[in-house]
């Protein structure tokens, strides 16, 4: 059997990116035995691997020689940049991050490599930059409309309904077909990595999931009619649960993921448990994508400070799911 | 120094209330030196003590003896509950809890006693009952508009700034004057606990607190503005925080309240973090007052199987506040 291919991108080469890819393949948890590409510019690893004082050499990839992989190389893209600076969003780190991402998604969608790792990138060097997308799981979507953005740690798996809406929008997106077809899409981009399928609990809206009524009617007139709905169809899901008690039904429960309705329904949960050991996943690609669920961190970047385990949680995550797709 | 006098009362007979009360006061983990006067029913009382295999005398209150009271006595509220139905909700059940709840409160506004601990009633049993009210702090709120619903516990601190609404409806009363008026009052009410005073972090409403107004504008219209001018009112006062982060930043500070724009943003994290030991503490009354921060659970009623330690801590916080109001 070969190895997988995976590919990681830098992300912003003024955040903390560069920096948690070298630890994570210097550290002494070894990462599972893959080809890993990453997508980024030699000046930006060079500086580096300086800076960290590190003993690593990364090989240019050689494109006629992809059956023929070290287990590291370099796939060079070409871009403007030429100095980095560190530890603010800048116009030419935004390009480059995004040509990265570009890149590597373009190896991804032929199938070159089989899982997709991207490191933070600054939604304001995108800005600076005139990228149009709010961040990575925003660029995919618009490519992959079906898209779902998940996050998974050991303790808790969480599926957002909505995501990068304001709170009254994503209220006013509740509605029965969506949400069904939100379940039956979940099903099935979950079902290939877990034979046995997950159990779904879908999170009321309002305060003990309406109360029948009492408090908001999302729950009767939406979220309930669309949960038995997708019973029917074989869904193996339940609710709504009053959004205080589901997260702790689900706590520790790898088997459960919870299908939160809107961003910080979901996030404030997972983040409050699986702090520096989350992940983002995103679902309904046609390969693999995660990522840390932390940010530049341009506070702390080029300090050696940054904490490498989310993206190594990020890599171990997408090299276990990569042979299912 | 006079020991303080703490009321308690049953809660619904037919929940778990009487048995974590007794398990509390008969468990090694020994109560603070008060005097305690339990707001209820002898028939209850017995019963329970009967059931548990207790070695526990509780004597009724002898009203002209108030200052002279032993550890623990009875408070007997005269109610038609003759016989209880145990595991589920009834009519006499919400008619007698109502009752404990009006004559403990009795007391508490004479300054008799000087904190009130409620243990859990039904909503269920009120309104087959008749009373219009949805909790104790909804009971309480009609007679204190100002009270303040607020969870207290080793790891986390959160007030609400709204709570029994739908989302939506939440979402409509951010209002800059109000928040302002909410932020004075809640200050007032906490700094008698603290001489140095608290700090508050305002959680957002929208993902990433609106993202300077690109996922909703509630954080520049109201939320911002009502924090700026409480600072210029003296308080210790800061955010608003993207959501998914503020409760990690008030994790394990004990000077810390988080202030939750809704129901959800606040007891999604508290009941996450402080499983059973989570206390429900309402502010802006002119006594202090907490609860366990769980309901009836009429499923394990009546079965020697509740957890008295969610009211242990209600009951310690409430001795440890009361020489504060």
């Amino acid at each position: 059997m070969s190895l997988p291919k995976i590919g990681i991108t830098l992300g912003d080469p003024g955040g903390i990116g560069p920096e948690i890819i070298l630890k994570a393949f210097t550290s002494e948890n070894l990462l599972p035995k893959a080809h890993y590409i990453i997508f980024g510019s030699s000046i930006v690893l060079e500086k580096e691997v300086k800076r960290l004082g590190l003993n690593l050499e990364i090989p240019p990839l050689v494109e006629d020689k992809i059956d023929h992989l070290p287990r590291i190389s370099l796939w060079e893209v070409t871009s403007s940049l030429r100095i980095i600076r560190s530890g603010a969003p800048s116009k030419p780190n935004g390009q480059a991050s995004f040509l990265f991402l570009e890149h590597a998604h373009e190896q991804a969608k032929k199938g070159i490599i089989q899982a997709l790792v991207t490191a933070p990138i600054s939604k304001k060097s995108w800005e600076m930059a005139g990228i149009p997308w709010s961040g990575h799981t925003d660029y995919l979507s618009q490519i992959y409309p079906q898209a779902i953005m998940s996050f998974w740690s050991d303790k808790l798996k969480v599926a957002l309904y909505t995501h990068h809406l304001s709170l009254k929008e994503s209220i006013q997106g509740i509605k029965k077909d969506d949400l069904l077809g939100f379940f039956i899409r979940l099903e099935q981009d979950t079902k290939k990595f877990q034979p046995d399928g997950f159990q779904f609990l879908v999170s009321g809206l309002n305060p003990h999931a309406g109360e029948g009524g009492l408090m908001g009617a999302e729950e009767k007139d939406e979220i309930y009619p669309a949960i038995e709905q997708a019973r029917k169809e074989g869904v193996n899901i339940s609710g709504p649960f009053p959004p205080d008690i589901v997260f702790r039904q689900a706590l520790n429960h790898p088997d459960k993921i919870v299908i939160a309705l809107y961003h910080d329904q979901g996030l404030i949960p997972f983040k409050l448990v699986s702090f520096e050991q989350g992940v983002n996943l995103t679902l309904g690609l046609p390969f693999i994508r995660t990522s840390p669920d932390h940010g530049t961190a341009f506070d702390i970047a080029g300090q050696n400070k940054a904490n490498p385990q989310s993206l190594t949680k990020a890599i171990e995550l997408a090299y276990r799911l990569s042979p299912f797709l």
